[in-house]
């Protein structure tokens, strides 16, 4: 999966679809990033200052730069990427019923990228059910 | 599951009796809550000083009304509320093991609310095992 | 497992081995961690500074000792171990291919002790799949 730098994109119907086609009806996706730089999220899916607002925060929180880092090699942004990845997800189960993905209304899965620049991800969808 | 408002509460007893009712001696409860204002973390059970540290923490970290935030159109604690919820757990999943969670002597699971009114909140467990 | 005080040691290998031991060749490997003081972490694994930059952020964004905490009973690093662990994982999720741990390059799972002494910490493994 392509990204455009920092961000967040909705995967949901992705994952979805793979659901579907798994033919599982009742049981558990589990989603898994293979990064330490790019997380997922379930995040509100209506409003895009909800995402805009959370780019926000994070970029506060942990700053590009901040003279506290050490690893620096990567980038500025390298270490807040990493930062980012361990205070949201790298794995989620979400429940599956009748062959869906059993989101609340206002839930959508994204894909969080810490990184400034554009990056190829990874995501393994685990289908466990009947 | 009706809140209160802002805080935690303890639905560990409540995901216990699915699992037992499952009757799933060993395998994985993932207990799963269809908010983006809400969420789920496994907390300390004895002190509920605990509790309140946390809840004191946190509102510190993501404070209501921050100028920062676009989103506002809901109220002062709703962008907080989705902050709150990306930096703990939408999804956790507890071994089970002679038909019971596998918890530590000190862990409880608890639906925390992040809004200051009340709601209605949905959980799902899905088990896995045999 | 014996931890040394606050820091992160890797469990990739532990795990590995539990999934190996398995015989499972496709599915689901969910780490438990039996605590609210010690948590889980998916990390960039070549270059310790990595985590000595995670240790040093956590530390200044949940400071031992802060006056905001009530629960100061069991010691100044206590409470803050409980937030540190409810930012971070007590349940990671991890899909199995071929046998193994389905890990991207850079990514190790770590055991985070936060609090500053020694303890003994126990984790369980739930293996699901076939």
């Amino acid at each position: 999966m392509a990204t455009r730098g920092r961000g967040t994109q909705d995967i949901t119907r992705d994952v979805a679809r793979i659901v579907g086609d798994s033919r599982v009806r009742d049981g558990l996706a589990t989603v898994w990033i293979h990064h330490t730089s790019a997380s997922l999220m379930i995040c509100e899916n209506a409003d895009p200052d909800v995402r805009r607002d959370l780019e926000a925060f994070v970029s506060r929180l942990v700053p590009d730069g901040d003279k506290l880092f050490v690893h620096t090699a990567e980038g500025d942004d390298d270490m807040p990427a990493h930062v980012r990845t361990v205070l949201t997800q790298t794995s989620i189960g979400i429940p599956i019923a009748d062959g869906r993905l059993l989101l609340g209304t206002w839930q959508g899965l994204y894909l969080w990228e810490h990184r400034t620049s554009a990056h190829r991800r990874q995501i393994t969808v685990t289908v466990i059910g009947e």
